[in-house]
């Protein structure tokens, strides 16, 4: 470790984002994109006048995009921040509502970035274990004291709790924050937005990189309470003001205003994963019921390893844990286009005909 | 103060930018932005191909951004990290390179960020008075223990340290960290990047925000020994990996690219800003020898407070601290185009001639 760093900086446990190798196109089912590009009215949005106008700072607010969030979720601006992804949303929360006394609580098979987070900021962690079948019991919560942190869906599992079971948890302790990661929520489960004028402590975490296809333009927002959007405004103010770069701000309005778009993709991607799910099933594979763009899958013949490596010689790119534990024997697999579907079924295929 | 904020949070200082107000169209000079717009081969880099890709994660290393960067300044990949414009870069800093054990100093008239960063950070702060004149004496720093961070150019007085000051620093302690922030390097004063391959415990930050007319794009850059930068993506991985999206990475890239352009824009500012000067002084002011795009002045007539209520009243914006204590009456003129500077000196004229 280096002389240079402090002792906070040589505990940090940085994340490791799935690898995006150069060495040869690849069908890439890795990352949970979107296979679609994003909105013409994206394209539309870019134009030569706003390019010019790059020499001029952002609205730190983000003035029309909050907008434009408060209007699509039916809220008020005052109860929407804008980040450079929702990475950035959750570290703002993590500061925020996290300390030295104050813990957080987050399941042991989660968003990876969670843990990097907390000991980004030294904080004390509650690792809750789902449960046999992968569920995620509300329950398990109830007596945390520090800030509970649920990814919903969550992910790898892509299995959703219902809002009435959240509701419990926020009733349960008023004074206790919780942060509802909805990163995967517009594929098919019940968001908790719903929730936010009437639980102070409720903070929804959303972004574009997945239905709204700008994981490449780096668009995140939290809606919560006032008081909870204030608090992610201290940090944001202490960490990077200017957070939101013009460009991404027009692509991101003009996203959220192009709503059939919207959901002819998400559709698609619902339609597609039915397909999958059902090849996979008839491969032999054992699937987890998912309402996200992406399965959670195991092979009754072949390793998680074997998986990953004999689909990656063949260009096809999904995730696999080294240090996976109990999900050891399962990829998890973006759902992409048909024609990528197609090329995965075959591709395992394939790896099943050689075994 | 919110019941959901930790403690840590609850003891932050959030940096105040410059005000953005929307009631009119100003003569902006108060947040130190190029009048240029960027170079017309950011323009042509933002293609429609690019704005297609938008649905798919940014590379987080930044590869071609970097590889530019690396070949602007003569160094290897290893010794560059992008960020999210240079107030990220200066928190990954701050984070990897100080903390409980090791605080950091800076000067008494600086960038008023490096206070919020070190509240974020719960560091203990050394304030280093510059001298009567405003000049910085790295003497002053010598015992410092911790982490040294020196804008230099500084702002807002706008004075540089030669180079050779800086090395005498360096070398003094070479287990003790330098950030130097040039953020206003390019009009005037000598870089410290030469150093860079010397000395392991030099590290500077650059950004693309003033020289090259991004402001809006949020592209900043560290440039040091490939230890130091370790120790930064240490930070970047644990807080935001995907930090730069792929338009601004497209900007930044065309940007740096364009030697050209990035010379005659400094250029015309070092010649408009002579001119201001020279008018200012000519009208009463003491003005600070500036080797950046703005100047620090004080009337002999005029309050800080007047002239900056009188010329916003006329729709010109400029910098004052109502809390600037030795600077309080002077205020930070951004120096623009020759119209906006001729709409500057015409509206101190009529505030003269009224007092």
């Amino acid at each position: 470790m280096s002389r240079f760093l402090s002792e906070e900086a040589a505990r940090l446990a940085p994340y490791t984002p799935g690898e995006q190798p150069a060495d040869r196109g690849y069908v890439k089912l890795n990352t949970n994109e979107s296979p679609f590009p994003p909105s013409p009215k994206v394209l539309e949005a870019l134009t030569s006048a706003e390019t010019a106008a790059l020499n001029l700072y952002p609205d730190p607010d983000c003035g029309p995009l909050v907008r434009a969030l408060a209007e699509r979720y039916g809220l008020a601006p005052e109860n929407l921040l804008a980040a450079n992804g929702s990475d950035e949303i959750l570290a703002f929360a993590f500061r925020a509502f996290c300390g030295e006394g104050r813990g957080v609580a987050y399941a042991d098979i989660t968003y990876g970035f969670y843990k990097a987070q907390a000991a980004l900021f030294g904080l004390k962690s509650t690792v809750v274990p789902l449960r046999e079948d992968f569920t995620l019991c509300v329950e398990d919560y109830m007596n945390c004291s520090g800030t509970v942190v649920i990814a919903n869906p969550n992910a790898p599992t892509g299995m959703a709790v219902p809002p009435s079971e959240i509701r419990r948890l926020l009733e349960a302790d008023p004074e206790r924050v919780v942060i509802v990661d909805e990163a995967y929520v517009d594929f098919g489960s019940e968001s908790c937005v719903p929730l936010v004028g009437r639980y102070g402590n409720l903070l929804v975490v959303q972004t574009m990189s997945k239905s709204r296809s700008l994981a490449g333009g780096r668009v995140g927002y939290a809606l919560g309470s006032p008081e909870l959007i204030e608090g992610l405004k201290r940090v944001q103010y202490s960490w990077n003001p200017y957070n939101v770069n013009r460009l991404s701000m027009l692509a991101g309005t003009a996203a959220v205003k192009d709503e059939a778009y919207f959901r002819n993709c998400c559709d698609a991607i619902v339609q597609n994963r039915s397909w999958t799910a059902a090849k996979l099933e008839e491969l032999g594979f054992a699937v987890l019921p998912s309402c996200t763009n992406f399965l959670l899958a195991k092979s009754g013949r072949l390793s998680g390893e074997a998986l990953y490596r004999g689909l990656k010689e063949q260009g096809i790119l999904v995730r696999w844990w080294a240090d996976g534990g109990r999900i050891l024997d399962c990829v998890r697999i973006t759902i992409g286009s048909m024609e990528q579907m197609k090329a995965l079924v075959d591709g395992i295929g394939r790896l099943l005909e050689r075994t």
